[in-house]
């Protein structure tokens, strides 16, 4: 098995250094073969090639048999609004170029972190779900987008296609009929056309799975309700730009941004990357938490290479280094180990 | 000095008409005195005159010295992708043709309610931010929006101008000069082009605020930090569609949507309203929370009229409720009183 390594900008080099680690444990216990390939994207790319998606990077994605992703974005970007090539442009052409349309980000509770989330225990505990976020739609991509010729407005699209709305729609009614039925369509269609047209389309295809609960809500209610009853949701169905916001939102939930995975999904590749961002104060100081790039490895496993066993080898390790109180400093504050010896740790 | 009253729909006549108790109270204690008009918006304007806004009413708001509004929204209309009129319109247009471009949202924690947040105590103890969303413009207004002939694409757009930005940012960074003096800009600049021009216009204009420490935070942190350290925001300044999503969401802060209230400003007009919605499921039941409602007449009486030791006397003695318990079941579940009676309560 092929996987192309991409590493990325900030931490994103560390934590898939130690994803990598732990692939190559289960490589060896399982007898399993996995050939990396490493490829520039970022600003790690625009500054060795002037482009944040290369083309040798894409080809490397699409002969691979799956994709493990650090993370990308500069802070010399972010201010810049002239620059004319960004780090996120290179994100954001691999999710469209690749068709990687479905964002899997699941949420959990850890019994070992109730202590360091800001919120209560009995709030969370038991906290599982899943949301799947829209990923090459909406205002991330829609056109028109720039400046008017003067300079004075600016303006941004947001698109959606039935035929977009009802490919992920699928695959979010499907992981509810395998979980516990219930799924939230989180919109604005109290405002937004869009909302409206995602809304009437998830309707239309609820009929097609009879024994899954379907319920809307608007976003600016989940976003409070996610915090309030985290335990009442199981299957978020959202676009875009709802979905990034919800899914930083809900990871107060796991205690740590740095925990969590998710995969994306295209008809002809899958990625996997964690969710926090690249993080760039934390870089090279080996405190970034390797545990989000671990576990999108094992949702690796499982999504791309139907390997659930191991997949879930590495989540027990996961489970154990928590219970233990092994972790880096953003969940384990008075005794934080190195990203390096998390990574060992969980390998083992 | 003139009101115009504008309950709406569900929950909002009632909660209002404990805002008008606590008003009249006022008036009473120290000689002013308020006149009011009623005048239809939302689903109520709808039934009664086939719009959501009708004339008479965006007259009353025009001839009033200030507007207090209830809430709109009847969910006959969400899920209804065809109906041509909704209650929603209403508000916007309102919003839109009075320019009450700045939405001004307080955020504090109470100590008497820190037991029903689902935030630990430590993390929300001492909180006190305002958010400044933007209200008139953005995705909510955006042209072009709507359906494709065939009905099978949708699309909206947000659009901001300089000018519509630098109106509200001049507001919020006076509030942070006479606050702590942090003003922070939530926006999406690594992905959108109006939040480009968010950036690069409030970082222009912060140089005639020396005082004022600006910084930038991408929304979906922001969503993230509001509920991991709300201690550290001061003055948080956002486009119109972030705002709705924050300000919710950041009402697990004080304990319950029901306490929120909210200026809208404008040049000519000021409008209050609390942030909670129509809340359809509890209208006509005696247990909405008029706290929202009644702390946004407090903020009418100081923003509109300068009565500022007026506001203060409601804000005190909304504190003194909530501190010996006494409040609507949604923050004393076990014993909730009604509507009216905490609005007799808080007006004597
Ligand atoms: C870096 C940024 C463009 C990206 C996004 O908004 O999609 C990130 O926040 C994410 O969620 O993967
Ligand atoms: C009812 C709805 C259109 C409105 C909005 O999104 O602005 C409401 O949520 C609010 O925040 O005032």
């Amino acid at each position: 098995k092929n996987i192309a390594i991409l590493a990325g900008d900030g931490i994103g080099p560390e934590v898939t250094a130690e994803a990598v680690k732990v692939l190559d444990a289960i490589a060896e216990t399982f007898g399993h073969q996995f050939q990396y390939t490493d490829a520039l994207i970022g600003a790690a790319a625009i500054n060795a090639t002037g482009n944040p998606f290369p083309e040798a990077t894409e080809e490397s994605c699409k002969s691979a048999d799956a994709i493990l992703f650090g993370a990308i974005g500069d802070p010399k970007y972010d201010n810049d609004p002239n620059a004319k090539v960004r780090p996120e442009q290179g994100l954001l052409k691999m999710r469209k170029n690749l068709g990687l349309f479905a964002n899997v980000r699941p949420v959990s509770s850890y019994d070992a972190l109730l202590p360091i989330s800001p919120l209560k225990e009995h709030i969370i505990k038991g906290t599982d779900f899943v949301v799947f976020r829209e990923l090459t739609g909406g205002i991330y991509f829609g056109e028109p987008r720039g400046r008017s010729e003067d300079g004075n407005t600016a303006f941004d699209s947001c698109v959606y296609s039935k035929t977009e709305i009802e490919r992920i729609s699928h695959l979010a009614f499907k992981a509810a009929e395998n979980r516990r039925k219930k799924l939230t369509l989180v919109d604005k269609a109290n405002v937004l056309a869009t909302s409206r047209l995602w809304r009437e389309t998830v309707k239309d295809l609820s009929s097609q799975y009879p024994e899954v609960a379907l319920d809307f809500m608007f976003v600016d209610n989940a976003a409070m309700k996610i915090i309030q009853n985290p335990k009442d949701f199981d299957v978020v169905l959202t676009e875009n730009m709802f979905g990034d916001i919800i899914t930083d939102e809900a990871s107060v939930i796991s205690g740590s941004l740095g925990l969590l995975p998710s995969a994306s999904l295209g008809l002809k590749s899958s990625l996997f990357e964690p969710i926090h961002g690249s993080y760039p104060q934390a870089a090279g100081k080996g405190i970034a938490n390797p545990i989000g790039a671990i576990l999108s490895a094992a949702m690796l496993l499982e999504y791309a290479f139907d390997l659930k066993e191991e997949c879930q080898i590495i989540k027990d390790a996961v489970n154990s280094a928590l219970n233990i109180g092994y972790g880096t400093e953003d969940i384990f504050p008075d005794e934080g180990k190195s990203t390096s010896e998390v990574g060992d740790f969980i390998s083992q």
